[in-house]
């Protein structure tokens, strides 16, 4: 069972019925999860925006760099034009090469894109070297379209799977995790879903209990550990947002992230993928020379609802792929120990009697 | 009579039936010059999307910063929400201060602005301070009202006039200068108007002529001289464009500063504000709150043709603010004399026979 | 007493001797506190980098935008250049031409700027006009050099005073805060100093208490009550850091905020100002043309303990200014209580029972 | 012979030894040439920043997005961190995950780099889909690492080479060009090199003459012809400058594009990669930690001069891109013309008598 079922609290603002990104209408994921042998430990998580074809039906999007160490691909052409044209692809450091060729095969083999020759193919990553034989290059482009493939609504795997395979994160296992929010009908009653692949350090809070501290396990406790490492965040909403209020959505799930104890350390490269699936504002590829897109968006004033929801979100998100994901051993013989959730159980119960 | 009507070439597309920013309809412009004494020489010159309460009814705008050393105020604000909410003022360095206090309280006098309790004044500066004694700061609030109060639509005055009475440009005496294009109705029939306050330096061209060169005064040719100063360029079109594309418009305006020699040195201010006039996609302040925007705006696809009417407009408004301006004499005696105008008519009729 | 003496823990790294940011060596700070009659509740604060003349001897420096709903003076230059080179200031919203005035007024003034035509004066500001008769615009350009001029090393008053007059936070009586951190020798032992002008809204959370809601004040309860106002953050250190890791540095402040619940809302001006006072690595007005800077700068690889000095002091001196400020009536009779510290500390102390 | 052969004029500073990128000391460059049946016309260029292990020592660097429509991968790192740490690779728009294999594979199997895990490969792309079956993807790592491992200093191959080979710029036969300026010795004495990849569109000039003009070649003629496209531009220097002065050297590449006609189209995908060479400046991937950086570089007022140099040297590299190239037969037996150079010549002349 999951954080918020034990208990945990995460804010104010309800989940979805299935808190997670998937409760975002028509989204879909998949995953790729790939452990072989004592040394590979990795994977592939594939967000597709909506079920079409979607170079032929582009979402508005936007990219928020948190901390900039890290290999993101399709960045500048999703910032210049406010668009995402294809699924988005989580994996390793490693594979982003393998991420692109698979994105680029996909979209070029769709009904439709015969005459496409251009794919702006966006690939996330984080390290999962400590557990995998990153070096490997395991990750082909064929997983990549196994991903996209095998992507479906409904229901999210979490921890030890897909992208999150090889995940550490606080020094625990990481993985995948996933939440949202909806907002009172009086708030336009829109949704936002959050999806990441943790794998970063600092100093874990679990609602508002300094975990790190009582665990003893926070960076430069003896002035030697590092908090390295990263998180990928995925962002959803139906609400009708174009590319630059999407960006000040993206912007705040890195509040959410520091609400876990994040610090977004040199070395983590920590990015923030935002986009609305709202069907009317979508940018059709074969629009006629000369028309107008239909940009009916929320007004800035009232992104603050949303602000708080993609907040809560991002940290019930990541303390959930803390929560699912199990010990695991991998190359030469590490073990990644999970969270030890029965203490972090207790303390939170005598903090919150109610 | 202007360099157009002079034979000098700028370009493919048509100007507009001014040949200036006020082309855009219901733009209004007004300077106020301010020569007194022996070291007086600056001004201020006001530019109004509209003739409304702009406050009221915010028009969607960017602004890009070409390069960054100057003092332009309410620069973050534009960027973060995407909207221009006052008139946009241009003045000297150091009387930025008495710009934004000026814009500050025309808004809150405004009748509808009683509760108004924040204002993002737009004020953007270039140096005058060979000519004018600008550490006496001789603009006051006052001045700017009155520049804002003086707008009107239709000609301007170009040269040595408002915001560019002290200026000095490739060595020569600078100042306002304005032009206009329209685009062929196959392309939107849309307007594109500039107007700039040229102050920078550089290898001056004309039509392609290295007047630079030939006048033997250019940067850098007795490892002596310096390219500094600045260029503010103001950018206004009819075509709905959100500020996403707005900030995508504003950067080509740079690239028509290059086409005159400009180098956007060190110590130039360069910046490039930009915003559409189009009365459908203006934010109501007083918008209900849960409504949506309504921004029917123009497709990526279709803003390149934009973007070549900035950069020809952009040209010709520096061109035309050298052709403007007189000798002037100010501070300490010192002179500033205009471009040697015939000399280049002569080497550009023998470049361009028919 | 401040929080921390009462017993509510913020974090792993140990603060500086006074707490504040003047820790870091040669930094100075000046209050200009203006409550008068029944409305005016407002003031400004200065911020020195050091002793000298800022102007001569410019300091490495970033700013970051947290959100740009604000007006802050003086950003561009900062960014292109990398240099700050003068006073900072904060104070409301309608003052900043004030703001800008003195400080141009101060360096012009200054022994050795005899021949200074163009000052970047950075001037902050969030808006206190729910207690302060804003539009009366009280603050003259001479409050400014005063609040310079009255610029000391030492304690710092926190709560209602300067810039923090007459803001709110989370409901209550917000104001000026400041906090610090000293790394270990082994990680290079600098000091990182914080100081806040709180005025913003969210949800809040005390050591991880969710204060906000056992108190049931927070954004959207009755999807009425608004989350908007603003934040002004200043960073100092003494590690000798460039402009682009000041930047970095001055990112990870917003991580602190949000770690007290805040969630940079629509309305929401939030900046960060920070700069490194290492003297060696000081931009000289005066050096010699083809001379080099000397940029010896911490390596990016150790950037993360700082990362986490600032994380820890930013959220510690938002609270610090919660704590410190006290019920205030001013504009229409409005009064905005103090935060109820006893209940506070009560919880705080049930949850940390060592 | 090269334009500068021919008398075509290019500004005012004197080029390199070789009036190329190779002037820069240490730097070198490899291309693979793919021509194979009728529609493979494509190919790889490699520029590695120094004859080292580059991910040992890595250079500081610079990336400027002068349009975002594009595929670049590494483009956050260098941004985040300021370096560059691999060869930087040019292709075509799908080969960029062949780019990108192929740089980690190099890296990984590099003496030194035994257990490197992450890799932040720069690959640039323009699409050149007109002539080349750019959907069969026909580059593969293999051809990157060939370009890679071929890298030599001294002369290098313009035109239709390397990732020039199937490129079309202002609708002539595109590709490879280069170019240099050298500094007076009172300036510095420093070397800027410019390598363009060029494929792009606009209303081209040369030496000023307006010769899409004259060959009734340019956008929006017939409102129907498109300006898209893409330029890939890498500028190195030996003037020792960090990332900060990179990227304001890399901004003004783009207003050397700008003066040969080019209007950053919305399709275009143009970006500037720009890094120094300089050996006391590079940042050592094995230094200690707590060790400081030595950066001592370039101050911000002597700047200009590089600016200047970077522009002429852009616009020159891509004329001479459009000179070497020859008209050349693809994809579906197109054909794209070279250059008409006899009559541009006879233009010039006419108008440049001395």
């Amino acid at each position: 069972s999951r954080p918020r079922d034990l208990g945990i609290p995460f804010g104010v603002l309800p989940s979805g019925k299935l808190n997670a990104i998937t409760d975002v209408e028509g989204l879909k994921v998949g995953h790729l999860t790939k452990i072989e042998g004592e040394s590979i430990r990795t994977g592939v998580t594939a967000i597709l925006p909506h079920g079409g074809n979607i170079f032929q039906e582009k979402v508005p999007a936007a990219i928020y760099v948190g901390n900039g160490f890290g290999k993101l691909a399709g960045v500048t052409q999703v910032q210049e034009l406010g668009l995402i044209e294809s699924p988005i692809i989580l994996t390793n450091t490693l594979s982003v090469a393998a991420g692109i060729e698979g994105i680029v095969r996909h979209v070029l083999s769709q009904d439709g894109n015969e005459s496409v020759q251009s794919v702006n193919a966006v690939v996330g990553e984080t390290n999962d070297g400590f557990l995998n034989d990153i070096r490997g290059m395991h990750i082909r482009p064929e997983d990549v379209i196994q991903a996209i493939n095998s992507a479906e609504p409904g229901e999210i795997e979490e921890g030890n799977v897909g992208a999150g395979t090889g995940t550490v994160c606080f020094g625990w296992k990481g993985g995948i995790g996933t939440s949202s929010r909806v907002l009172p009908h009086s708030l336009g009653g829109y949704t936002v879903g959050v999806l990441v692949q943790s794998n970063f350090g600092g100093n874990l809070q679990v609602a508002g209990i300094p975990v790190g501290e009582k665990l003893e396990k926070y960076p430069f406790r003896s002035a030697i550990e590092k908090a390295d490492g990263s998180c990928m965040i995925v962002v959803a909403t139906d609400a009708p947002l174009e590319s630059r209020n999407l960006e000040r959505l993206a912007k705040r799930a890195m509040m959410g992230l520091a609400k876990t104890g994040g610090i977004a350390s040199n070395g983590s490269g920590d990015y923030v993928i935002a986009f609305s699936t709202a069907e009317e504002i979508r940018s059709k590829y074969n629009a006629e020379s000369g028309s107008l897109e239909n940009l009916q968006t929320i007004r800035n004033d009232d992104m603050s609802s949303l602000f708080m929801a993609v907040i809560e979100a991002t940290e019930e998100a990541i303390i959930n792929s803390l929560f699912a994901a199990e010990s695991m051993t991998g190359k030469e013989g590490r073990t990644v120990e999970a969270l030890p959730k029965e203490k972090i159980l207790e303390w939170i119960k005598s903090n919150h009697p109610n």
